[in-house]
């Protein structure tokens, strides 16, 4: 038996042990040859395939692997084209695995990724391939429905969290008479659920953030100024968490209200940028407070320098019971992670039907959110707390963590 | 014997990490009370004090103390005026000195700050005062003078070439034809030495910056365009280190290329920020490339979860150094750093006369940079890498590190 594994979209802390963990699950179950894609599947749509065991036969290379950020084996954004009209497509797709005589294909990604395993395997069910399909989850968005959470998730989570933390710290410090507003933007376009991370910051050490505004309430601009202006007359700093996908009530986005040409990715999604920028100067405008702006920009799906070990050892936990349920003749399917107790946190996976999984967003429950819609209930610190536990000490040469780089990315 | 230690200016991963040093110093040495300055000087002219053995008895605060960001006393940027009209405020210092039977004034802080030092001291001198006045360097900057380097730059230097690493990670694994350039804001208004820390980055497993612009060096928009374009065509990913304070051949910063109504703070500084996200939106209209701007902002100096070792190590001994100098009679001085040899790295300690650091800038040598003003030389690497090695593990509590946080910040 053969496999090929591939990763796709935005990267994570934790998606290279993803695959370590359908690596390691394959060798164990005696696969002769692990592929990885190189780019995805537009890489794999020109052949370029990697020889996985030529990095990994040497176990010490797995530890590097779980502690290097983003797609050791390269990303895309690649859409597959609907089936029909692109038979041609989804036949070369089927003839490079055919002539590696690969039995078995991994991808490990968001919704977008989804979609491709799911045209994949509805391709072979109705063309009688008996080639599989199998997902991996993996989003910092932690958006993809049915699974209790997210590879990725818990990582961005913490970092943001730990971030935010700092710079309250830092904001804090300062002892003017008027506080300086800091507006922290956050990754994730219509779900909040990094931006509701922010919410982690708060305990017995921190104050935490004086508002979190998620993309799931409309935002109103007039809300928010008088927010701000409440709490600058209370508070000797005032630190904000705002999602880059907040938008008006009209729908528009806030970043929009910055800059009318928002650039278009190849799913037709919007690329966010400036929203903390362009409320900082509008409250620098109306109130003359200093205000700053800060943007964890994708510093939040990179910094495997403080993953969470939970987080690494449930995305590698994802794909060994991908590469197992695969071997046991699952096809389009995605491995899901269900919480099978909250205190202590036990969480266990299952496989789900790819087609529930594909293009669905789940986002925050609204229930989740407070009353003054700023804030998250202690229902979402109890779901999140347990994922970003734990850490897993980088290994540091020469004062900086150490990755393990793929060659064939710079061909 | 009683003693005040304050903290100045923009707060660093390790100035806290400086007044641990002067309080264990002072311990040993007998010191009856450690006071601490809330909010620096601008507090303690009203009187602001906080007993610092009401959290530093047990030694386990010491070690939070050292894993907290930002200054833990409260910062402020109040400049002294000068002394001639107003000794009123001199009066003021020396006033609540004798109040509370302080000998030995410390303050932690970078070039703005020693100016204090310098004019407390002098005004000591002139009026036959008997208090101390002693200067404990603390600057992300790296640009106060004498000292071979400053306490604070070695962790944000850290930080920085670990963000950029984990950046170029994200950058690298897209496939996509055409590469994104991602262009990183990095501070420093006049002395490139945060923005040279990119190029620590670069090693085995990383290629590292594709060019990195130094406020040394006028900027040039042309230049700039053409080495993106070049770049653009030959990488398959292109990162860019940029100082927040480049600036056109006049003398123009070029954030006021993009704003031209750029705030001032008390020391007539401006407050840069806006350079990544202009040259970014600059080289997607001119090349259509698809561009990331990133600012690292305070994150960079609030890192504490990613301090260095020998940087927290040398911010205690400078704080346990200048207790010591005080205690044996000397005043109006500053702790500097000198390193005695490279290979293996040994610095030690000195004091040095306030009147020569006080307000002057040191910048990167022009011959640590390359010859094509788009890098920096092995001779840099040499110096900066001993200050980025070692780490101390925070103290998680909840999936985070824990802060120790001074309750007087808050009456």
């Amino acid at each position: 038996m053969n496999i090929v594994v591939g990763q796709s979209g935005g990267p994570t802390a934790v998606i290279n042990s993803s695959i370590a963990g359908v690596y390691a699950q394959a060798k164990k179950l005696g696969v002769e040859h692990v592929y990885g894609m190189v780019h995805g599947i537009e890489g794999f749509l020109e052949d370029k395939l990697c020889d996985m065991d030529s990095y990994f036969s040497d176990p010490i290379n797995i530890e590097l692997l779980k502690r290097t950020p983003s797609a050791f084996l390269g990303s895309c954004r690649f859409k597959m084209p609907k089936i029909e009209g692109h038979e041609d497509v989804y036949d070369k797709v089927f003839e490079i695995m055919e002539k590696h005589n690969i039995d078995i294909l991994f991808y490990a990604g968001g919704n977008d990724s989804m979609d491709t395993v799911k045209m994949l395997s509805d391709y072979a069910a109705a063309h009688g391939k008996k080639q599989r399909f199998m997902g991996v989850p993996k989003t910092i968005d932690n958006d993809l429905p049915i699974t209790d959470h997210c590879p990725g998730y818990g990582s961005a989570a913490k970092y943001i969290a730990t971030s935010i933390k700092e710079v309250i710290r830092d904001n804090e410090s300062f002892g003017a008479k008027k506080p300086t507003v800091c507006i922290i933007e956050i990754m994730g376009r219509n779900a909040g659920w990094l931006t509701a991370a922010a919410a982690l910051a708060k305990g017995d050490d921190c104050s935490g953030c004086d508002a979190i505004y998620l993309p799931e309430v409309d935002f109103n601009m007039d809300e928010f100024m008088a927010t701000v202006k409440d709490l600058s007359v209370r508070k000797s700093s005032v630190v904000i968490a705002v999602s880059e996908g907040v938008h008006l009530a009209d729908g528009k986005y806030v970043c929009e209200l910055a800059n009318e040409n928002v650039a278009v990715d190849a799913f037709g999604h919007k690329q966010m940028s400036g929203t903390a920028a362009f409320l900082a100067q509008a409250v620098a405008a109306e109130t003359g407070l200093k205000t700053r702006a800060i943007e964890l920009s994708t510093l939040q799906r990179a910094a495997t320098h403080l993953a969470s070990l939970t987080d690494i050892n449930e995305a590698f936990q994802s794909g060994a019971d991908a590469m197992q349920a695969a071997y046991d003749g699952h096809t389009g399917e995605m491995v899901i992670f269900k919480r099978d107790s909250q205190n202590p946190y036990e969480c266990g996976t299952a496989t789900y039907d790819i087609h529930e999984i594909a293009n669905v967003e789940k986002k925050v429950p609204l229930e989740w959110i407070t009353a003054d819609k700023k804030g998250l209930t202690q229902e979402y610190i109890n779901y999140a707390r347990p994922l970003i536990m734990g850490e897993l000490t980088p290994v540091f040469v020469d004062g900086l963590p150490r990755h393990i780089v793929m060659k064939e990315l710079f061909d």
